[in-house]
């Protein structure tokens, strides 16, 4: 498909700067750009780019002026991020979706599934899962027993569910991930462990996404809770029990022990690491590779391991980088000292 | 299935106080407490949940005594938390197990499979595998060649063990496990790298349990071995010609690097990581996030990054803490020191 | 299959000391040596198990003379590690390989399959899918639309890789891999988040390894690329738009945030992370662990959280290792100081 940059200024009420003819049938990164594709720029510090770019078209904020020539035709909207946001999304959309049910399909017979459901080979659907419509199920996915799964979510090739977990609308799982895997539970009996039979499950609320292979263990008793609209990234561990709450997104390779609360809209960089039973509040933002073993309240952030709020995780970086000096201080005080002393004839 | 407190009380040996017809279908938090639900109390720090909860009945610690009046029927048991963990491991008993061979299953020609053995569809079972009685191997799991897995052995949906690998009796690999991949075994060769073969295997004795997405890799010539009774949770990293002892446990996230040998009796905590071709020994506890970079040896606590024994790590840790007093201190001693001086004429 | 000594030195090239009739069946470390096997000795921390070894063959290196009697064979090479290599790679390839395609497979009908290709039962092969020479796919794979994977390349049990992606000549994908699921992208919207679509794609050169259940996420727009020789270790993370330069090597669990850029024949160890958006030079070595926040050039070993350059990290653990001094210290020169004062009658 091919799109003028009339037409794309028509759909984002945008303003051209150029050559309302120019033709584009791809998008780009601006520092990637090639004839054909229309890129944006919205962080300032990519606007050299711009001068160089060899995109056709380049969306750009309204309030920003170029102070050069531009090759490229520019079209001004309101918020060139989400343009193109809005742009990359309808190119996915266009994609012929995926639908019927291939013959290579364990599916068990209580199961009913609606006209729309789409189901890859290879895959498995147990007894008295409740699937939505619109559903996708790729290739090799396994859905066990007594599982729901509301409608308009994506699995993709190889997500696994165990029995008895409960999966929100307009989900999506990518490969890899494992939903309700037995959580973490033994109990020391002399030299050797016995197991805990984990007979809760998992529960993720509706537009929840999580990235690829991150695991999400059933509760012993009760649920793990993923609140609506969370945002989880690839390689994460969720320990059984564990509560997140609404639209907090945590980057790859966090992990959360067990039975730890997290509040809603936080913000976790990668690799991240929570202990057991302690509350995060609501609104925390978390450094990358932070050790967090106690509990945080709302609004603020912290970093460090073990992690402290931002002001004093600062003032210790800060003084650690102070010691040379602060060792060359003392050795001369020292010297200092001494002089005074042989001076009062010490 | 409904059990009243007298049923209860009689099977684990308790002493009820308040209503033995007390009817009870399912087990709870003491915190999520439902009526027709059975909770327990182990925790000092929950004992308020007590007075609140809506639990029909609760599990208390024989030397226990509430302070306050409580709705629940109460059953006095020697230990509340194992007393517990015997009713969930009951629940879990009564579930239909698992059973026969699903037609839509790869199983090579030389491999006899016992009667009692489940086998869920487009699983693989290569050449000269062994299978043990009563082996659970859930759907699409793959099984290499020469294969052998003890008897009592669950292998959940998706795990994928490479050949020559030995998995032994009563052992729990959950989804996504990878046993016997390639050790990370490179030469360098000029300006790139030449693979150098892996063709040893991996080693799992009894009653081993495995989470979700961890991965065992198998040694370059002899085994990976993992010992009888050890727990990994999920998303860990063992490399190739790891060695882990008898009945140590790992919280999620941690990573062995290759040749690496630990003792018996450890806990680690979540996201350790151990170097390469160094030993730790028996009941040695390791700290969340810690680094290890050499030996150590039995019965220690660990931890930091790199790990000390603990009572460094904590005067470390504590000097850190002190270091703005200090940086102050050092300022006044500067002062006064110029004020010497100055009284001292120079 | 059996080799006498006499054979393996013409081999390798080697002299031998001792019995030229000794026979070997299998290769093994020389610390776990039995009968009938053939160890090496390179490191000199293991020449010790050199006089007890029950190996019947070992290779040592020219220029090392034993100074107690052996009564294993030798094998005088000029270089006993690579030609152990060699040794391995032999025994890897005189396996008998993997051929022919599995009826119960998903091949799409655009797919054409050249008659070298295996593929393994319960696999699947998308739409305009094009699989090169000698490609080796094991069971329970997923392969997604106009996927192209070269010649020679070799993907294990239930590998995953999304559409479009591409995949080098004479790489390896270990199970569990996921290549091209969505890239971490969300854009804020009030209180939540819209996902942005993920519209580009993964590109593996030449000779790439990826390790066990490892993750490298497709581009938002253009390609998250892995050069040439690359070798990745197990559960790593790669988010989109990351570049990583020819012949870099990571151990397991690292993870790259988005748009960063990773130079050629970078070592990283266990654990490390590098934040979003920053450039890594050629030739730049970071320690496990570390916590990468910023650019860094060429020719250099970087650690620590934030990650410094080494010189720098050392004398920071340096400084914090003089610690319990320094603050002796300053307790004796305050004690020296209140006496001076006091001495001048202050």
């Amino acid at each position: 498909m091919e799109f003028t940059a009339q037409q794309i200024a028509d759909f984002l009420q945008g303003e051209i700067i150029g050559n309302p003819e120019a033709k584009v049938n791809n998008l780009s990164k601006i520092e990637e750009g090639a004839p054909g594709t229309l890129s944006f720029l919205a962080n300032s510090k990519y606007i050299h780019y711009l001068y160089e770019t060899k995109s056709s078209i380049v969306l750009i904020n309204k309030d920003f002026t170029p102070e050069h020539p531009v090759k490229a035709t520019l079209i001004r909207v309101k918020d060139a991020y989400s343009s193109m946001a809005m742009l990359l999304n309808m190119v996915e959309a266009a994609r012929q979706p995926k639908s019927g049910i291939n013959p290579n399909t364990f599916i068990a017979t209580s199961v009913s599934l609606p006209a729309s459901v789409y189901v890859g080979a290879y895959s498995y659907i147990g007894e008295n899962a409740i699937i939505g419509e619109n559903v996708k199920i790729y290739p090799q996915v396994y859905i066990g027993e007594n599982v729901k799964i509301g409608h308009d979510t994506i699995l993709y090739p190889g997500v696994k569910i165990y029995r008895d977990c409960v999966i929100g609308n307009n989900c999506t799982l990518h490969s890899g991930v494992v939903i309700g895997a037995d959580g973490f539970g033994f109990a020391p009996m002399g030299e050797t462990y016995v197991k805990i039979a984990q007979i809760g499950n998992v529960v993720l609320e509706d537009y929840v996404e999580i990235g690829a292979n991150t695991t999400i263990d059933r509760a012993t008793m009760g649920s793990t809770r993923i609140h609506r609209g969370v945002k989880l990234d690839n390689l994460i561990q969720v320990a059984h029990n564990v509560e997140i709450g609404e639209n907090t997104v945590m980057a790859a390779q966090c992990g959360i022990a067990g039975s730890t609360k997290v509040g809603s809209h936080c913000m976790f960089g990668g690799q991240v690491g929570l202990a057991g039973h302690i509350n995060i509040g609501n609104h925390v933002n978390i450094g990358a590779q932070s050790g967090v073993t106690k509990d945080f309240e709302d609004n603020q952030t912290i970093f460090g391991s073990p992690a402290q709020p931002k002001r004093e995780a600062f003032r210790t970086a800060g003084m650690i980088k102070r010691l040379p000096n602060v060792l060359n201080l003392v050795d001369e005080l020292q010297q200092e000292v001494k002089r005074l002393k042989q001076k009062l004839g010490e």
